[in-house]
């Protein structure tokens, strides 16, 4: 068993695209990274097990911590606390790359304060989703001797914290950031030198979410880059960052031995195509579906796309 | 020897960018295209002679002529009438991907009727450059047989003389077009299927240059999805698409053979990696100085970016 460590958002989205509306469904990083990563957790040298840590409301349903239960997440770092649960409202326009926030309830998440339980802190795999880097630092003082950090971030922390996320940079292995932030996060407009850049601040590697263009990995001085799987009928990209962090994190964990390019290379195409299934549909439902024959079918789609 | 006809702009451009700026530079579509496509004037099966259908004033300068000549090109269909060359200036701010026009004047072009010399006539390959679609409907007119015709449009015909932009695009095989302008052309924001549409109005092919995005190709009902190459220093993102297609057509011409969907899948990577040399300089400077060494060598780390 190979166990990878999740700390991030759980919460309600309500959600407007030009494809529809929806309405307090269920999202929130740690979902959409946990359902991906939980495609891992059969086969592969070591099966992968995904440990969520979060908070919740008492308003949170447990059909949703069922849910992901069935999946075979350990859920018991979800701690439930008096209040309401996290909530988020956002509108896509046409251009479905970048969305707009209407609202954002931190609720409960408001006083969040990550406790890693004791039989988590030996995860050989942590995700650091898009919270304040001050708490991506407590989680990092917890833990104990990972094989590989990963971390997201957003441009919110990277106005008003940057002095705490650049020590989150010298921390971790691998960022995972979308273009938009790159630029912010370096001051620099071209994403090829602001990879380079990030590189410096002490990630191994970077990967830069480029929505429906992709995503480009910089490592060992080398650029991996690659287009998103044509979807025609994007719904919700809502999650399909985190969807990629899951699928490129189950990916490796469940190699289970240290990892090298050739392996990174591999795990942004696993997130990249588990990504393009997220935005088929509104919230999780997207995700939620897939089976390994689906992946299988779509990466050979992909390897058509693609040579 | 396969000959290529190709018909447009010809002018003094003054460019702004991030990077610097340029007055009255050498620009215009045909001259791109030109030079990209004169790289395939050696080797293959049958070496490309690229011949030119344009207009200038009395103001353009014969080096500009010997330019071209040197590297092969026949510029026998260039006009000269009396009056002043086109000029076009434009600024580009820190997204390089999109210029913003600053004058536009058409001088000789304003007048300009095609008139393509009888010795041109016989051009198995024809590329009408981004002009009036009533003067590509008036090439096509004069051409005798053409084995490919590829053409390429804009916003400002899109929406002034769109009946006549379908006319054309019934005729030709190939459309080459930028990601706005074909949302722009179908009214759809997804262009995996604004690809499918533009396929329904008559050609068989339909190329989406992404900019720094790379290019997205729709044939036979299969799409082919590449990034770009990764340029760290962007100086000048005028004339890439215009060297794309000139790489593009360059390369199928060279073939001298009825072309198929590989054919112009190993097309489209080599518009791709001219165009990445155009951006590295000012005005036509990038593409003017590239060997078949450095599209060799660029091709060896592109594929190594890719895969």
């Amino acid at each position: 068993m190979s166990a990878i460590l999740v700390v991030g958002s759980v919460g309600y989205d309500t959600i407007s695209t030009p494809k529809g509306e929806r309405a307090n469904i269920l999202g929130g990083s740690a979902n959409y990274f946990s359902l991906a990563a939980a495609h891992y957790s059969e086969g592969g040298k070591s099966p992968v097990q995904v440990r969520v840590v979060g908070v919740v409301g008492d308003d949170y349903k447990n059909e949703d911590r069922v849910m992901l239960e069935q999946r075979g997440v350990d859920i018991k770092g979800l701690q439930t606390v008096h209040g309401e649960t996290f909530r988020w409202s956002g509108k896509y326009e046409k251009d479905m790359n970048e969305a707009t926030t209407l609202a954002t309830h931190l609720n409960v998440f408001e006083n969040f304060h990550p406790a890693i339980p004791t039989e988590y802190r030996d995860s050989k795999t942590v995700f650091l989703a898009n919270i304040d880097p001050v708490l991506q630092l407590q989680v990092l003082e917890q833990v104990k001797g990972p094989r590989l950090i990963a971390a997201d971030t957003m441009n919110y922390w990277i106005s008003s914290k940057k002095n705490d996320l650049l020590k989150v940079l010298e921390r971790i292995n691998i960022l995972m950031i979308n273009e938009s932030e790159i630029r912010q996060l370096t001051g620099n407009w071209n994403t090829i030198q602001a990879a380079k850049e990030v590189c410096k601040m002490g990630p191994r590697a970077v990967v830069v979410k480029r929505g429906e263009y992709g995503f480009m990995m910089y490592t060992q001085e080398r650029y991996f880059i690659l287009p998103a799987f044509p979807v025609e009928n994007v719904i919700d990209p809502t999650g399909a960052g985190d969807t990629f962090a899951g699928g490129f994190l189950g990916h490796l964990a469940q190699l289970d031995r240290d990892w090298d390019r050739e392996d990174l290379k591999a795990a942004c195409v696993q997130g990249c195509l588990l990504a393009s299934f997220t935005v088929q549909d509104f919230g999780v439902e997207g995700i939620r579906k897939v089976k390994s024959a689906d992946l299988e079918q779509r990466l050979t789609s992909y390897r058509e796309v693609i040579s």
